[in-house]
């Protein structure tokens, strides 16, 4: 059984949305168990009469959006989000789930859980859709957890996408490329040049140079590196301007005369598919990779449905046995140095 | 008459894009001259006989795509960019158009054209639609200058963006916005962090303080300060967004059933106003501020059209007189400072 512990109190619908997300986890995977951190009323009222492998752990504190991450953490010792990192760190669960503060949640994850050996900067690592080949994604690392990363960082963070690329997306040589301000090798910023100089030497990785944020949608590799200012621009970017853009087409057809109506009603179901794409509500969220178990950011606001895909991301993380992957990679890295 | 002077031998396309687009400018407009800096035959057999407000200015060189920028525009004093250049700092042309070599052309405006007293740092300012308002658009500043920008250099940045936005947007108190990984005050990298701090003490503008890049195209603020990585990357997600989800839509159209082709040929007209906006062919280039005169950047790969536009935008700049305003605002401050 695969046991993950769900921060029950984090989030913009919280315990609603969580308790609701992990019933549904339950009945889509038979082979998971869901520790529930929480006040205990409040989810025991959620949840309907039954035989669940849901089991409630009461905490009587929680840590709110605008509390200061790192003093949140050391602070509110019985906070649900802390007792449920301290159990993951435990043993007593594989993975944690929380869709709350997420400067809290990354500090609860560096801190508590614990860096792996070797990795200075735990990244936010998350995939997305390849347009151009459906059911293809890429990684993309570091999402939004490290803002002043130094070059060796972007190393740490090609390393880990390629690892999770491997494990999780199950490519063979995953392409790694360094997003950069133009293709060509000689761009970049100080950082990111001297992290290409870093990556070309790295043999492990099957580098593929400079990438533009234009190409990634298109697939153009399968990790896409980047320091988690940019990274975070980026995706939200993308988002945006994903969202802005099918805004504008689904009014241009309801605002159009009978014609356009009558096509846009034909065409209803085709668009709802690609929309679908580009539901960020239902492709979860984004991993914390470095820290000793996984360590998973849903959306603040998620919805039940959203919190159930993310429990279900981490039971597939899990699976994979990425984290531990990657602890040995980099010990045996280590170890070779040393020789 | 306004003076552009335009690089023939800039861009993929060239000469033969770049001396279309100056004849259908030339069409347009009639306060317009232009001076078409390259190889006297080549152009000449470009142009159909009769009588144009545009003149040849033969140049025996050119800077080709992968010319090293700075080395570029010093030794090759005979190039088109170079000449054209030269030309706009002696006066005899308002503003420089070219499609060329990116680096190259930020050199040759920044040291032949020269900074204005008081920017450090020059520049790279565009123009993208507010999608949520039909006919507004919003200045993004920097799209890719100054890829390593300080905190000062961002302030300078919102000072051009301000003045622009006021006089070529026409916006009477532009809202400018820090782009940022979080939309609260506390949020950033550390030069953003000390940015923010210096904008929030900057009396002649209006700062709105933190913004996203999921907001932007919703038209969150008129003017959005970057650095120029960031700024770079955000752009190019945004327009690889837009392309490619435009692709996913037209293709789900194509190659659906009787129905969704049905309702795809009545939609069609509806669906292509939508596409229009995302057009960058049309929207012209990014032009360098914080320089004496205005130096505009064409897409490398800019068609005849996009060349018209992108001259069109020049006229635009020049008739403003925002870079005169800029230089006169800028000398206000540092006198305020001196007292």
């Amino acid at each position: 059984m695969i046991k993950i512990a769900v921060d029950a109190m984090g989030g913009d619908h919280a315990p609603q949305a969580i308790v609701e997300g992990a019933l549904a986890a339950v009945q889509t995977y038979s082979d998971i168990q869901i520790l529930l951190y929480g006040d205990q009323d409040q989810i025991q009222a959620l949840l309907p009469e039954g035989d669940y492998p849901i089991e409630i752990i009461h905490c009587s504190e929680k840590i709110a959006g605008d509390d200061e991450p790192v003093r949140a953490i050391r602070r509110k010792k019985d906070a649900s989000m802390v007792v449920a990192a301290k159990a993951v760190k435990k043993g007593q669960a594989h993975a944690l789930v929380s869709a709350g503060n997420t400067g809290a949640l990354l500090a609860a994850g560096t801190l508590l859980v614990g860096r792996i050996k070797g990795i200075d900067r735990p990244a936010l690592l998350g995939t997305l859709p390849n347009l151009r080949e459906s059911g293809e994604s890429f990684v993309l690392v570091d999402m939004g957890a490290n803002a002043d990363a130094k070059a060796k960082q972007l190393w740490e963070n090609a390393l880990m996408g390629n690892q999770y690329a491997k494990d999780v997306l199950g490519k063979r040589q995953p392409r790694v490329g360094l997003l950069n301000n133009g293709s060509e090798d000689t761009k970049g910023n100080k950082v990111t040049k001297e992290a290409f100089e870093l990556l070309s030497q790295e043999e492990q990785i099957h580098f593929i140079g400079n990438v533009e944020s234009r190409d990634i949608l298109a697939g153009v590799c399968d990790v896409v590196v980047s320091d988690g200012f940019t990274g975070n621009a980026v995706l939200k970017a993308i988002e945006g301007t994903a969202k802005e853009i099918l805004t504008l087409v689904s009014h241009s057809l309801k605002s159009g005369n009978l014609q356009t109506k009558l096509g846009a009603l034909l065409i209803k179901n085709s668009l709802k598919e690609t929309l679908g794409q580009f539901d960020i509500e239902s492709v979860g969220g984004a991993t914390l990779f470095g820290v000793k178990a996984p360590v998973i950011k849903c959306h603040g606001n998620a919805s039940a449905k959203t919190v159930a895909a993310t429990i279900g991301q981490a039971r597939q993380i899990v699976k994979s046995g990425t984290y531990d992957s990657l602890a040995q990679q980099i010990a045996n890295k280590e170890s070779q140095t040393e020789d």
